[in-house]
Parts: C-alpha cells; sequence; structure tokens
C-alpha cells in the first residue's frame, strides 16, 4: 500500500488537482472530529485536534497553532511535511501561501462538506483572482483510504428536563419566535451541539461530545431532523414528535435543501454550514447569513443549568481533590505513570453516580511534556511521573449536571526557586482575572490583562487563549465568547449566565509547563448609576498546590483571594471525604 | 434677524431639504475648527467641541458625547433642539434616526466639504435604500450666516529641524517611498497636522492648534501645497521651494483634483477626506483608499521629539508645580476664580522661553463644573473657587520642543471621606495603567482594564476614552492609538515612540467630578524568549494633590508607584524652585 501521501498525490494527479486541501472536520464544524473525520491524521500522522494540511504535488505543510507546536514537530519527524506555525512572526497564512503558490490555470480542490461556507467563498474568491479554478466536490481521502471507519452511529438518548432546565418546546417557540421576529421562514442548523442543545438530545457520535449526528432544518411550522434512524431509540422518536420534530434519514438533508424554493427566506451562519450545503440551495433561494438564534441561548446557562453546574463542580472538585491527595500521599512515583495517574482520576471521577464521560482526552504531563499545551499521555509517549518538577493535569468531565475542565499544576517533589515564581506567577494571573469586575458589553478581550499582567511584567506569557466558553454537556470549548487580549473580529460581551475559562500558562519547550484553570461564571455584582457591572463566581472547587507557591510573591489582595478560594474549597469538599482525607485538605487548604 | 434655526429651516424649504446636518468640522476634518467653521455652534449656540446638528421642519436634536452632556443640555435650555445622548441607552444614532425618520422621496442634505466621504458614501447608500435624496453640495449656514467670520489667514512658520528632529526633505522622501512601495502614484492628503507634520510648517489657522489651512497633493516627482499665499512669509516659501514644495492658491485644490487623469493611481484616505473632494475626482481615477502613510509615522515620535517631549514636559511640571503652590499657599479663595486660576497657569506657563500657546482651552472647574468632563470657564459661568471641594485643572501647552497635556484635581478644603475614596480610585487607575507592560502588538483597548478596575470594583466608571495620542506641537489629540476598552473597529497597537494619555475620571452630576492625567511615552521594557515586552514612562511631572489620597486604600505596590513618582518629580522640578517653593514641594511629594 502507497503511503497515504502519495496516494493522495496520485490521487490528486488524477482528478487534476494541483493543491488539495485538508481541515479538521466534519460535516458540521465540530471542535473533535470522529474516526470517520480523521483525514488530516490519517495523511499527516499528526494527532493534534486542530491543524490543516495543504498538498502539493512537491510541497506540502500542516498548519497548527501555540498549543501543538511540540507535538506537532515530535510527529511530523521523518515527514516531508512542513511545519507551520500559525501567528508566529513570518509564517504566512494559508490563504497568503496559496496566493504566493498557486499558479493561474491550476485547481485547488477540497472536499466541500468540511470547508464552512465562509471560508469556502474566501477560497472562491481566492482562486478566482488568482486565475485558478476551484473543486470542491472532491474527497480525495475518500478515495485513497481503504479502511476508512465508518460514520459514528451511536445511540441517542433525551436530557431529561430536570437537567435541561428548559423544555424542549418551549426552546423551539424561542427559536421560531426569534425567526419569525427577524422576518425569516427556514433556519439551517448543521452545528452538532445547537441541534443538541435545542432538542435537549444527546448522543455519542464525536469523541468527548455527546451529541448525535444530525442536521437540522427549523421553519415557521415545523421541525426537521436528518439523522441515522437506527440510533434513535422508539422512545427518543416518540419525544421528538410529540413537540412536532420529524425524523429524516441523515443523508437527505441536501436533497431536501436542494427543494428549497424562492418564497422561502433561509437564515443560516457561513461560519458554520458547509460550503457544500450553500451551494446546495437553489441560487434563486434568499439567504440571510447571520449567527444562529440558538448560539447566544445557547451559551448563557439557564437557572437549573446553573444550578446543576454548580453540583457537577462538587463532584468533581470531590474527584480532584481525592486524586490531589492520593497524588501527595499515596501513589508511589516511580510506578505510577501519566497513562495510570489519568486511570486513577478517571477511577475517582466515575464514582459519581452522575458521571458520564471525559470532556476531552486528558492531559496529564510530567516533565518536559507539561511543556506541550495540549499533550495527551499515549502507551507510546507514556513516562512514570516521577519525583521532581511539575504534573500538569488537565482533564474536565461530562456530568449529566454539566461539564467541568481543570488544569492544575502539581510539585511531585521540591521546586527551584524560578519554578515556584513561574508558578506563582501563573496563580496570580488566574486568580486576578477571577477577581475582575466590568462594566455589561465587555468583551473578553478587555479583561484578559487581568490574567496576563503578573507574567507580562516577568517578560513571560503563554501563546494560547486565557478563557473559552464551556458548554452544558456539550463541547468543553464553546464560543461564542472568549477571552483573549487580541481583539480579533466583533467581540462577545460577556454575560450572566456564560461559563468560561480561566487558564493562563506557562510553557519552557524540553523543560516544563504550568498551566491553572477555574471555570467562572459570570454574574451580576452590583447595579449603580455608572451602570450595570459583572463579575465572576469560581465554579472550580480543588485546591491549588500551596507547595509550588512562593507567598512572599503575592500581594495582601491575592493572599486574601487565594485563602478565600481555599477556605470554600475546603468547606465544600471537606464534608465528603474520608476524615483522614478531609484533615489533609485542611493543611492543603490552609491560609498562607 | 430670524433664529439661526428658523433661517436655516426657510433656506431648507427654498432648497427643498427636508433634513440638514451640520457637523462641527471644516474642510480637513479638524478636531477643533476655526471660527469660519462654527456653524453647528452657530444655530444651535452648544459650544462644545463635538456635536452634530440634524435639523428637520418640526424637529431638531443635536448629538454629543458623554464628555458634553452637562453642557449640552445646559445650553440648549430653552431650544427646541432635542440633547440625544451618544451611546446611551436607547439613543439612536444618527443613522438610525435617519433610517426610522426619513420618508422615501425626501432629500437629506450636508455641506460635503465638512463629512469626511467615508460618511458620506453612507449617506449615500442610507439615502438610497429608503429611497431618498442626498445633497451633499449644500453649505446653508453659509447662506444664512450673515457675520460669519472669514477663513483664518494667520502666518505660517518653520518647525526648525533641531526642533522636528527630521528634515522635510527626508520626510518627503519617506513618504514618497511610501507611496512607490504601494504602487500609487499620487497622495492626496487633506488633514492638516499630517501636512504641518510632513513639512516641519506650523501656523495659527485652528485654534489651539499651530497649523497651516491646507491640501497637499504629492506625486513621485512633485509635492504641491494648496494653501493662501498671502500668509506664507518669503523665506518659508524659499524653503518649501528648495525641498521641491510648490505652493499654489487653497482654492485651487479642488479644480486640481478634477484634472487628474486615468493614468494616475491616487491614494487617499476616506476617513479623513471629504466627500467634496472625493466626488471631485474623475471617476475613471483608479482611487486606493487606505490610512495615510503619515499617520503612524507622525505618531511614532523620532528620536530628536522624544528628547525635547521631556525637556517640554520638564518646563510644564515646572509650571504646573508653581501653580499648585500658589492654589495651596498664596491664592486668596474667595478672590480667586476659574478665569483667574486659568490666568495665573497660563502666566506661569509664559514664563519659559520655548513656550507657545494652550494646546486646549482650559478645564478649570470649581464645585459642581468639575463634573462637566470638558467645561471650560468663561466670563459667563466663572465663579470663585471656594474653599471647598475640588479644583479639577485639565490643561496643557504647545512648546517648541513638544505638547504637554495634564489633569490634576485638587482639594480646595477638607474632603469628605468619600471624596477621598474617588479621588483615590482615579489614582489608583492612573498609576496602574502607566505601570502595565505588555507585549508588541497590542491595543490600547486591551489594557484599559489597569485603569478601569480599582472604579469598576467600587461600581463606579466615567464616560469617555482612557487615553488618546498626542501631537507633537500639533493636535494635542491624534490618533491613531487610543486607550478604551470598548473595541470598536480595528486596533492599532502601541508602538515604542508613540504618546498616549493616561487619564481615568469619576463624575457626579451637580457634585463633583475627578480627573488624574498623564502623558505616556511607550518604550521597549524587555526581549525575552516570549518576545518583544513594551510599557510606559511617565512624560508628566508634577505631583498628585496627597491633600485628596487615602493612604491606607493603596496597596504596598500602589504605594510604592506613587511614593517613586513623586521622587522623580521633587527631583526634577524642585532645582528650579525658589528654594521657599522647593522646600515645599519636599513636603508635597513625601513619600506615603
Amino acid at each position: 500500500m502507497a503511503h497515504p501521501l502519495q496516494a493522495l498525490r496520485d490521487a490528486m494527479a488524477e482528478y487534476h488537482i494541483d493543491a488539495y486541501l485538508i481541515p479538521t472536520a466534519d460535516f458540521h464544524g465540530s471542535e473533535y472530529v470522529g474516526a470517520h473525520f480523521a483525514c488530516r491524521e490519517y495523511v499527516s500522522g499528526f494527532t493534534g485536534s486542530a491543524g490543516t494540511l495543504l498538498v502539493f504535488a512537491n510541497w506540502a505543510g500542516l498548519w497548527t497553532d501555540g498549543r501543538y507546536f511540540l507535538q506537532a514537530e515530535e510527529e511530523l519527524k521523518g515527514s516531508e511535511i512542513r511545519l507551520m506555525k500559525q501567528g508566529q512572526p513570518g509564517v504566512p497564512t494559508i490563504d497568503a501561501f496559496l496566493r504566493a503558490s498557486l499558479q493561474p490555470g491550476q485547481t485547488l480542490g477540497f472536499d466541500g462538506r468540511c470547508v464552512d461556507a465562509r471560508a469556502g467563498r474566501r477560497y472562491h474568491r481566492l482562486t478566482r483572482q488568482l486565475g485558478a479554478k476551484l473543486n470542491h466536490q472532491v474527497d480525495l481521502v475518500g478515495e485513497i483510504w481503504a479502511q476508512r471507519p465508518p460514520l459514528s452511529a451511536q445511540p441517542a438518548w433525551l436530557l431529561e428536563e430536570t437537567y435541561a432546565g428548559v423544555s424542549r418546546r418551549e426552546k423551539l417557540e424561542q427559536i421560531r419566535s426569534a425567526l419569525v421576529a427577524e422576518g425569516q421562514d427556514v433556519l439551517l442548523l448543521t452545528t452538532l451541539e445547537d441541534i443538541a442543545w435545542l432538542l435537549n438530545l444527546r448522543g455519542g457520535d464525536l469523541p468527548n461530545t455527546p451529541v448525535v449526528l444530525a442536521n437540522l432544518v427549523l421553519t415557521r411550522e415545523g421541525c426537521t431532523l436528518f439523522a441515522n434512524p437506527a440510533v434513535f431509540p422508539g422512545q427518543v422518536i416518540d419525544a421528538l414528535e410529540a413537540d412536532g420534530v420529524v425524523l429524516r434519514p441523515y443523508d437527505g438533508f441536501y436533497g431536501h435543501v436542494g427543494r428549497l424554493t424562492p418564497d422561502q427566506h433561509v437564515q443560516l451562519d457561513t461560519r458554520r454550514v458547509s460550503t457544500s450545503l450553500l451551494t446546495a440551495i437553489p441560487s434563486e433561494v434568499p439567504v440571510t447569513d447571520r449567527p444562529n438564534p440558538t448560539e447566544s441561548r445557547k451559551a448563557v446557562k439557564n437557572p437549573r443549568e446553573i444550578e446543576n453546574t454548580r453540583q457537577a463542580h462538587l463532584a468533581d472538585g470531590i474527584a480532584l481533590t481525592r486524586f490531589l491527595y492520593w497524588l501527595k500521599t499515596q501513589a508511589p512515583h516511580q510506578a505510577v505513570t501519566e497513562l495510570s495517574a489519568a486511570a486513577k482520576l478517571e477511577d475517582l471521577r466515575r464514582e459519581h453516580p452522575l458521571y458520564l464521560q471525559p470532556s476531552f482526552d486528558p492531559i496529564l504531563a510530567a516533565g518536559d511534556h507539561s511543556a506541550i499545551v495540549h499533550y495527551s499521555p499515549t502507551p507510546a509517549s507514556d513516562r512514570p511521573i516521577g519525583t521532581e518538577g511539575f504534573l500538569l493535569a488537565d482533564t474536565g468531565g461530562h456530568y449529566y449536571t454539566g461539564t467541568t475542565d481543570c488544569t492544575r499544576t502539581y510539585a511531585l517533589g521540591p521546586l527551584t526557586q524560578e519554578q515556584k515564581t513561574h508558578y506563582t506567577a501563573v496563580l496570580r494571573g488566574n486568580l486576578a482575572l477571577s477577581q475582575v469586575t466590568f462594566p455589561a458589553g465587555c468583551p473578553g478581550s478587555s479583561l484578559d490583562l487581568a490574567a496576563r499582567q503578573p507574567l507580562w511584567e516577568l517578560g513571560l506569557d503563554f501563546n494560547h487563549g486565557t478563557g473559552h466558553g464551556v458548554g452544558h454537556l456539550l463541547s468543553v470549548h464553546e464560543g461564542p465568547q472568549r477571552i483573549h487580549w487580541q481583539p480579533t473580529g466583533p467581540q462577545t460581551p460577556l454575560a450572566p449566565g456564560m461559563i468560561t475559562s480561566d487558564e493562563p500558562g506557562l510553557y519552557f519547550d524540553g523543560a516544563y509547563g504550568i498551566r491553572l484553570e477555574n471555570l467562572l461564571l459570570c454574574v451580576e455584582k452590583a447595579s449603580t448609576p455608572f451602570g450595570r457591572f459583572l463579575g465572576f463566581e469560581t465554579l472550580t472547587l480543588t485546591p491549588f498546590d500551596l507547595d509550588a507557591v512562593c507567598p512572599e510573591q503575592l500581594s495582601c489582595q491575592e493572599r486574601t483571594w487565594l485563602n478565600d478560594y481555599h477556605a470554600r474549597v475546603y468547606q465544600a469538599i471537606a464534608p465528603h471525604l474520608p476524615s483522614q482525607e478531609a484533615a489533609w485538605l485542611q493543611t492543603a487548604t490552609r491560609p498562607l
């Protein structure tokens, strides 16, 4: 069998494609893609969760972001694929690279089902300007991938209203009203998290994201769900039908869209739907491009979701705290490996009856692995955690009550003064962001300074966002809000009910990495003659490792923040621990 | 004589204009407009430096920003003109208001020479969408204003290279190279500050801004300056001609532009040039819209300008410190008024041989006047400063060496605890912003949190930007950089050599206002493996009033910042004071 890259080039030649683009994407713009969609990984060997491969006959490059520079370098070793470090000085964007490399008359190809419509339009314009051609109807990896796994077909299930907080019927009415208010007739929804949220429906078709592969068409009168009927138990179908949702086969969607008529005003979000979908709509049909009305509503958690989420974080905090106890007092460090530590933590989470599954692949990174922002241990990379330096643990769980995501960095033995200074700076940033007060309307880009200033003033920084939105038993990375000092494009203001991570970090290639992450719930803080002011409630409840803190580098205020947080953690978690562990926790959360 | 508003409406009827728009603008988009251009003030009576009047036959409204809400309310009293508070909840923008009010078939009119081309295009689109008409060639205020002052005609003068730092010839070469590099043939420059900067030319045609009314056409070979030849002394003309700059009459500009030919690629900035200019260019001429290449170069001060600016701030600091001494120890508060205090400060500045003129109308505001953000005392509003509450002094000067802008708020007598808390919060914000470290590429919007957090955490805020760019013996408000947490549009990163104000404030209508402003020079701070880090050098050198500070509300770090700043002020200023004043300054800058 030819190497996949060679096989791809053979197929490119056959289809007269000069440059072939393979994003990391499924038909729904999902962050984590199922095995069927692991095309970029299949061809390149790079296993990270984000990246785009561009292949020419005599050149191939992989673009990925700062989280994956080290991992990609490692995994691309020995291949001819060049690592293109996104956002680094002098590294062209894919568009700029294509603009410089694609010759007039040549053809750029990709599978339009896996490229969002906005990007598709950009490539269309780019090729036209270059006098080149575009073919967005070629799934070349599908042609060459003999053992390609089939589409996932995991059972669909209903999220009871006691967990969802708002009924399917009420949500459908809300979104339909929004559609009518905008003067639209049809909403085309292909984002899996939005469909799952709208229908109080969950499944298992994406890694770490309990959603169902589906597309949805909402009209003023009806709602059609295009999905694999085989995965829907009878009572799920009944429940959907009772609320007017009709189930149709997954592959009927494009045909349905092709039969839309010019009297129907169609709304969709070109950042979310695929190029293929947009081009499947008859050209006479009026299409309005705007954010899905589900997006902002899903981001703002309802009161039940908020109360449940607090419970999920309590459960998660117990597991994380017991893990820390085990690590600090019980674990034979020479025998424990990254993978076995991950298994231990997973076991502790599993003890809770409402625990469902990890919300992302656990990152347990010892030694210099911790400098790889999104390192996940594999049997090949696994190593004993040892008795020196840091163990970085970035893990999270889906509970029926909500989704967690927490990073702690633990001292595995005595640390150097410099390591402590670095840990303390990251901690100061984490605490400062969690304490900010800001006026309603303020986007995350205006708040990131709080998290970064303790690092920046030491000439340090980290190459990833400080905060991502978090879904509710959906995707652990779910916008539209984010926290990053670089304002790119329109900024979504933070709003009460939104959950966002707070995760400053610091990474030294080949040495160690530190990241400290809590989830923050945006809450009302005050309403004064100067306006409405918002702030954060810290949801995550588990200690920071005081063995890594330099108390004298904390200001009085920072010390108070830390002590108050630890008092809250102790009060919440201790009652749920065996007495020996509770006693240990008292020390672990002692005031500084 | 009819009231101007009635006269305007009569003229509107005559010209078949249903809605007439009067911005605060001259033909050059200047911030402060000369007497000839005070059309909005003539019709509305509102004297603030910013605002737009919109007049219908049976409705008139004035839009202005938060700085002027109180003043506009006062000045519009008794008129039928409605105050439209920009940015307040529920207040429509002018565009939204027009969209709702202008009827199909009606005509919107304005003087296109006073509306920038980008806004002009927006109004064009808006009227077309409404089925309305646009007439941008009517200067109706010119029709009705019998005693309209003529265009200013103050003498032009040369800024010697010892002050400008870079020769006219070198600047012309730089900008010409930029033009050629962009593939352009002609640059149309109408922004007075950019012309003055490029030609090392100054004048007196705008209030507080020493520039010459002029337009400039730069080509690959030549440079033509369209200005009133009568204001140019012979040696200025000679100096310009020696560097290839030809002088032509001011009113020849539009004719010249009308003769551009299709083989000439023209570059201009539609945010800067007027609607009339853009429409004067023959439609076959290719026009590229981008920021003027002078803009960013003017914003980054050259080494000579920087060194000179430090000298200007030393001179200004001496005057401001002597003013404070006088105010605190000498001034008979019952007799001193806002205007006489302003005159005293102006006298102190005038003692410096390189002092030229105020850089804006001095704001000296006692009692509740200080709550009016941009209050300037007039004979009608003038009052004794008294012995209670605050005196807010926001003043600045143009020196041959540079431009200053400083706000101090002084305690005129004992303050309440609340007043001190408010003062201290503003001070904490001012100090915190001056101390931030940030990576190269960071825009001001990502830094504002530092200045606002001490206020936000108390449920307080202020309704203006925290920082504006400052010109060098040009406009005291001069972008493109700014510091404001609301990222509107593309953000300009702060760069070493830029000067920006740092002026948090706090205002209580009818009670008092506080604002503390220093100018900050952006400087290199460190270059580390994590990137280039920038920070600020505080240029302004005059004490904060310790009588208004609550020491116990300062963190240790904030106390150190304040004490270090005051030590710097003492060291710089004391040697230039009479011994009695120097002794007083030692106390005024004592460490807390």
